[in-house]
């Protein structure tokens, strides 16, 4: 399917490691519709990864960029203008790591050198992307960038620890950012707020098999697919939805705004 | 307990119909901090209910009122502010009733006659008393007047019916009213979201047993008891939260802001 | 501009009065992508219109219908489906009135009876047209239907009158009824949630045009035009969307978002 | 004016810098009300200074901590129960520091050791406090835990700067921390979405009197004066609110849920 939604676009993708990874299928769906790209990712990420075959697939160059480094940042943002031709018009952000839920520490014994690393990865790494790329002005008006985020920023999830966190200043630098950006250069910075996903960084979590069933029966349409949300991504970077800006946009099968349904109900007998 | 809290304030309770109401509990409460009030209700509740004892042990007169009717509203306060002497502090609104719900009609089949008339009951009662009470110059200067809804307002409970949609104008008319009342008289209008509540009201939904007992396992500190209600709306009601307006405050152990418990995750199997 | 984005979609759109109506331009932009549509609007609003241009334009069918009318909504959904040659994919909810604004009474001084009938047209017209379409099977698994709002159903915007509550009931609709037609049907409903326009409803709105600056300068893109909201409606009824509902989509150039801008700033000196 | 609201209850209150700090007027009300606590500041905060005539004025003692110190915040807590002779009842976290603010680097030009130290000061210093309190568990049952924050995490004040990702964090790590403390203690824990207050820390950001101004025309009971700010603290620490955590609770005059008021509007002429 091509609409050419894209068409003429040039852009910067993050976080493809393998065939399950959103990104990965934003990447796809990009060069379907026209789009041309870089695909990014940490060196350390990358040797694992067989992001070669999607970088074939789609005509894109690699450029390995570690997120919490600013000069890797520029220099990756200065390369993908030389090598794509020109500025950029969407960046798809979709990092996000906690050392303190790979180590196994609970929420409420963080280990705060794990905590800060997280967070430097996680979500002060999108702003450092974004001032990157205001100082080297590389993106054209009406550019769109999207980070991708989870309703932990707004809910607490047990398991998601300090992720939660993370996300919820995440979305506030897309507020914070989008406005600036906004009013220079009519960029737009949104978050889509995506179901849970059974990806790499997914299934690291504890009980995620568990939660996922839960999210599917508590989301009216199901959860939202890898591959649907990298259609919204698309939509986000289309010329549709331009004035979309400084929103986190949930993409989740209704399960946001879902208080129960009568699937859970069920498994609550009366007392 | 008494802290004096309510001390030389005079106001207006709607909706004690039993001991189990919130209502009830507000006004055993309000008197023991020091408040004097009268208790009303529609006539056809009254005449089930044994709000006579209530009166007798708070020593208050009853009114009786339909909350449609603008003509029984202005009665009732003008009445109120002779009896107790002066201008009014407070005003509880505790009334909500779906026609659509008692006859069994599921929110895709609603007969429209059961919904406006539940919507009038429900939602419209709160603005004609807002509009009755201003006309009359009825409260004094930071007043506050509380409304009780409940998340259904925001999210989907599908056995909540149409009184999530007339919880939603509810909330709407506290933040537009609170608006105009508190730049006249800076009497403030508030709506407290409160946790399912075994009353006669909560006990007319179906599968409400099963929902206490989910809601109860989704909140952290457990459901809020009416008694607990009371005490907030005291606190609504005293000197201490006179900047607190066109507000919903959730009075609920945590469950508006929690995603998934492991209680409630311990239900579902992996897949 | 087409991408062919609704080939073979079929829909309904309710509300184009003239060129500056939103459901103007989506039925454009919809015959753009590929869309075949019923052109529908409450018979007195039709006398008054230049609706035929656009019927002839777009190669649709005109079908008047009173929004509150269960039974021309019905009618219009069985006629649209013959006409059309099959169920429906999507439908636009354009429509809104307030009485009491027109009548010029304060909220703080409505006659209830205009109340109810505003409320009639601008809120509950959305459950009768989502509960005739359900009842009548007429959409399309994964259809999707999107009402206009506006923030005020967040936020108290003084002269928006009893329309903020309408609006706020509106999108408890787009909630219940999304959940409902979600687990049945795949259906997504939503609401998209516009800057002021300056259309025919909006200029009876009292200073709108000092709002409209206001909002303007609120604004980090500035407003949003009606062809924008056109090319968002798009967005919202294609496939690119299939895992959004139930939401309130805010198209507002980041209006809601922002707390105020240097340029509000401005006109407030120090004191 | 005394309830004996905290009577016998004993607390920490962080932040009280001199006498226009909110927290120095939470200390001098919960005296009044019969609480006994510990004063507690930065070294280099205290040696500025007037804290000493609280400490007499109440009865405290003070303890100086480095509120991103670990061990500073184990040892205060653990001086703090043996000087008030048992565990806690109440906590005021009312601290906040941006190094890019006070440097004068924009949102867009940030340093990210000064984000990351002023991230440290602001916002992971209430999950350091929360943590060492429920290590060492020092909190009774249903106890109460506030921070101070500003409503900049949810919608953009440019001035404001880094300061809103911090608040975004903060108000996170109330509910993530809300919810294990709550399961595990009964202990609640709750921001306060302040108005903007001319103290100390207030007055250090640019345009700060313009500001003031702004908000207290968009507030329709005006800006929540720090004493006010007190009160409601006092009814968070209270058992008249054991039920209500994880919140974010505006204390406001009303401004969150005004889009606009009139005396705003008046500023902006026809177009």
């Amino acid at each position: 399917m091509s609409n050419n939604l894209l068409k003429g676009k040039r852009g910067i993708i993050f976080g493809a490691l393998n065939e399950q990874s959103i990104a990965w299928k934003v990447a796809e769906r990009a060069h379907e519709e026209g789009a041309e790209f870089i695909l990014t990712n940490a060196p350390i990420a990358m040797r694992m990864g067989e992001i070669n075959a999607l970088a074939e697939k789609t005509g894109s160059k690699i450029i390995p960029a570690d997120a919490t480094s600013v000069e890797d940042l520029e220099k990756l943002i200065t390369e993908s203008m030389e090598v794509l031709g020109g500025k950029l018009d969407f960046i798809l952000h979709s990092i996000g790591m906690s050392v303190n839920v790979r180590k196994g520490n609970h929420y409420t014994n963080e280990n705060y050198d794990y905590t800060v690393k997280g967070f430097d990865v996680s979500a002060l790494s999108f702003h450092k992307l974004l001032q990157s790329a205001m100082k080297l002005d590389a993106l054209n008006d009406w550019g769109s960038v999207v980070a991708l985020t989870y309703i932990a920023a707004q809910r607490i999830f047990p398991d998601y620890n300090d992720m939660a966190d993370n996300k919820s200043y995440l979305e506030s630098i897309a507020r914070s950012f989008g406005y600036h950006y906004g009013l220079a250069k009519k960029v737009r910075v949104n978050t889509i707020s995506q179901s849970p996903t059974m990806t790499t960084a997914g299934s690291g979590v504890k009980g995620f098999n568990q939660f996922i069933n839960y999210s599917e029966l508590m989301s009216p349409l199901g959860n939202a697919k890898a591959e649907d949300c990298a259609n919204y991504c698309i939509a986000m970077f289309s010329d549709l939805t331009r004035y979309v800006t400084m929103q986190n946009l949930y993409h989740d099968g209704g399960f946001s705004n879902t208080g129960v349904t009568q699937a859970v109900m069920d498994r609550f007998t009366e007392i």
